[in-house]
């Protein structure tokens, strides 16, 4: 009797355990030779030469892991594009935002140079003449990331392994909102492609004796429709696309050649695999003329851009030689994938003149500065609040969006409090203490560590208003994976996933008398998303460290 | 002044020798960029890990290589065809074949395996019954290597850089034919795709400032239209697909789930980025099915296949674990990038029997061991005999492709003649001595090396008839490239390129009374190239030694 076991739950003997040496040797062998002809790879850090470098494959699940089917679509199909609308609002609501992320520029860095760069702007707006033209129109590529809760109505049971409805009892907890210079975005498309080929190929087909004559033979296959398809790459081109397709069909200087998008990156990133393929999908962009790309490094701004008096941003390709002959490119639209760390606004490279520069012309920012500020953290404690969605959605869209918020507080909130996390471990143990102003899991203090580490602060609490504390996602137990990393080699075990949901938007600053109202949404599009997997055991999902592996959800009803 | 030069002869100051180191840089950082990106990429040697592998750029030129267009169409639309029949046809000539090749046997492991394997086929061919089913039909992947080469009639001025038509006294000399595990295919694919994008991308526009006041601005700019297309992945895939299709429909042996297409590998090839395109682009297949492939190292073979009565060929993919338990997969093509080495044939691994029980099944090789016999250097000697190309090609065919024939003979040729290159290191300097049984240049002995390296043979002579002496190309001077590889840094310097043309092909073995008639072509194709460049000064053309460098033609006429 041959029985395809296409589960309707989770199956509990997923991922296999009795695979054959030849089995796992063949299927780890094609996952690292796919990851090689398919740009799914690191620059070894240090290894880059003029004329070498040493590459090795991103950290990757050997197995897909098993999500929901349901809240993989209600997160897809609905609930980003109240988020879109949202984060859109948000970033012309500077009335707002000052008030939520302002307190926060006397501590921290980063916060500070944000608003000294807006600041900046409105005083270099008003130098200039009436011929300058001002940009209204902003873009936005964001990034929702959740993950899978069990119900704090539900009673967790370790054992019971046989659940057969182990998804009725989840729900979508939001991890973070990024707004600003998004990552992952390829690495994920290029993996999730990689699961469905495997599938496709049969690799994940395992057949295995059984003793009853009844089943002497049950398969597992995983069928390609389970792991949905990921189009990232192309989704985010399609944002640059439409901005810069919004900006115009020409150049408005006479002095230049072309307009073209212009991606702004941090030097020597080891992490290009993630950048470049949106603009080799922009140079082969096939829905119109191919669109000019393109890239950048953050401290070479200011030596490869000139402002028009008009507004409009020249950009001299270093490839192109000697500036006094070449013609300079107009930039359409910018692309931020840099400028999100305190140091990148540092005096020695006149890190705030450079942000302003591209903030203050006419090119279309992906996002603006504002945008940006909408990514701090603090940001996503304020929305938690009693009503404050209601400020910008519909009761029902704020609704449905706030079902995914944990409680977020400040540290001040809990100094009162009878049940104080920051004194009692095994309170601490429900919570992650995260830095107010930076967005990414790499300074996150979690659980029961968090005590110490506030103890090692001065009592005055002006370092404390720099974090929030976040309670914990509860992640459903047995859910098994199997992750291989260059750094901590193959590992099966019980794993929680991050599912991450990419959305694009062209928002136009409209005037208007009331703060909230300033925002009108041009293009509201879901266009990917990502999935990374670890350990239960690992806090971090750290990818470069090893922990997190990019996955495909393996979706079950 | 902008004049764009679009060179209609070879360009003197190409490669540019002004660049600023912003250039150069930006050049370089995009090639190891997209090479990562495509999978353009070697294993490096031991790095690999069940967990991990470490990877590097597969050496290419920094700028496509000039070349004529006149020649480069004449061996595409012209030569390839002529050549893919005439191999054709040598490959059902086994009377011819054996009487070039058998007295190698003596001193050839290699040679004499092969015939071993094809006197071993005709015997169990008779030993099975009236049931056993003979494959006629054949396939072929070939490949025409040849140089340019300046007629021996025109003088080669090394002063002369201006001279407006380089390429009229320039002809086609082949190098070698190999029709047996051919590569490099998916790397020439990949690289062309590269060179073109880069010049799409505004690379390789150069301008120059110039005293001259009429010519303030010079531009070089490469047009994608002068770089030519390479699709030579799905060029060869296409090859396997159509011989898939005339295997059959469905299995003939009712033990297996499906057919599929068994591509034969050498184990723990760092070269996987010039194998694994090809099972991608079949199971991507887009004209039609997805057409399933697998791939078994050579050495595995005996134990994951069985021959049933009938001769069809059951495969039991490792990755699917226990044979006894799952279906068997039966095998309609053979594509064999395995089995070119002595080693392999060795009776410690059995490789008679590996190769036999291949050969003596139902699938379609590509090539038959006769078709692989056609490689042996002594064949490409043989052709070049008077009147030899006639035994299977129009006088006017035959015209055409002897025109590529350098002069080739055997050592003994020599022994008696006047001018002996044996002894003479300046006669010499026009030779190079290359094994007989062997394909490939890392085997050669050249110019003024060889009387050296004859002097350490016996003097009964044996040893010489292992090889030939093959007449050195006069390439054309003045072409200048810059090259970059891994393992020897960036270049800039006097260089020579090789030009591939990959054929493809399938033919039946008919009954004919005559021996050179028993050939029917039912396909036959020009399926992509490659081009390959090194520096003058060097002799080899490896790419692992970093020597050649993948590259692109850019067409002058």
């Amino acid at each position: 009797m041959n029985i395809v076991h296409q589960p309707q739950t989770t199956p509990s003997n997923y991922p296999p355990e009795n695979l054959s040496p030849d089995q796992l040797h063949s299927i780890l062998t094609q996952i690292k030779d796919y990851q090689t002809n398919h740009g799914s790879l690191l620059k070894v850090i240090g290894s880059e030469t003029p004329h070498s470098v040493h590459l090795q494959p991103v950290s990757t699940s050997v197995f897909p892991t098993v999500f929901s089917r349901r809240l993989f679509n209600e997160a897809v199909d609905d609930l980003q594009l109240i988020y879109n609308e949202l984060y859109c609002k948000l970033a012309e609501d500077v009335e707002w935002l000052y008030a939520v992320t302002g307190p926060l520029r006397r501590t921290e860095p980063l916060v500070d140079a944000l608003w000294h760069v807006y600041e900046e702007i409105q005083r270099r707006r008003q130098d200039y003449g009436s011929q300058y033209i001002e940009q209204k129109i902003h873009a936005g590529v964001f990034r929702s990331d959740y993950m899978l809760h069990v119900r704090s109505d539900t009673t967790i049971d370790s054992d019971d392994e046989e659940d057969e409805n182990w998804t009725q009892n989840l729900c979508l907890k939001q991890v973070e909102f990024n707004s600003y210079s998004c990552a992952g975005g390829c690495h994920a498309d290029k993996v999730a492609g990689m699961h469905r080929f495997l599938a496709r190929r049969g690799l994940y087909d395992f057949a295995s004796s059984s003793e009853d004559p009844e089943e002497q033979s049950i398969n597992i296959r995983i069928l390609p429709s389970s792991l949905p398809q990921n189009n990232t790459i192309n989704g985010i081109a399609s944002v640059l696309a439409s901005a810069h397709k919004t900006y115009g069909s020409k150049p408005f200087s006479s002095k230049a050649s072309h307009i073209a998008v212009l991606m702004v990156v941090q030097p020597n990133n080891f992490n290009i695999a993630d950048e470049r393929p949106i603009e080799y999908a922009l140079w082969n962009w096939i829905d119109g003329e191919p669109i000019p790309t393109y890239r950048i490094e953050w401290q070479q701004i200011l030596h490869h851009t000139q402002l028009t008096p008009t507004g409009e941003l020249l950009f001299f390709p270093p490839e192109n030689g000697d500036s006094t002959i070449t013609q300079p490119v107009e930039i359409s639209v910018i692309y931020h994938r840099a400028g999100y760390e305190p140091h990148e606004y540092s005096e020695d490279i006149n890190g705030k003149e450079i942000r302003t520069r591209l903030e203050v012309s006419r090119a279309i920012k992906c996002p603006s500065i504002l945008g940006h500020i909408t990514t701090i953290k603090s940001v996503q404690q304020a929305l938690t609040g009693p009503g404050a969605l209601e400020r910008w959605l519909t009761k029902e869209k704020a609704g449905r969006i706030r079902g995914t918020f944990v409680e977020i507080c400040s540290l001040g909130d809990f100094m009162s409090s009878a049940k104080n996390p920051i004194k009692d471990e095994e309170l601490a143990e429900n919570y992650i203490l995260k830095p107010a102003s930076l967005e990414g899991g790499g300074n996150n203090i979690y659980g029961a560590d968090i005590p110490a580490f506030l103890k090692t602060m001065s009592p005055e609490g002006s370092e404390k208003s720099a974090y929030i504390l976040m309670e914990r996602i509860r992640s459903p137990l047995n859910v098994y994976g199997m992750l291989m990393s260059s750094s901590r080699g193959v590992t099966a075990d019980e794993v929680v996933s991050e599912f991450g949901v990419f959305g694009g938007c062209l928002w136009e600053r409209k005037e208007s008398s009331s703060e909230q109202d300033k925002c009108q949404v041009i293009m509201n599009r879901v266009i990917g998303w990502s999935f990374k997997t670890k350990e239960v055991t690992v806090d971090e999902m750290s990818v470069v460290k090893g922990y997190g592996c990019f996955d495909t959800p393996y979706l079950v009803d």
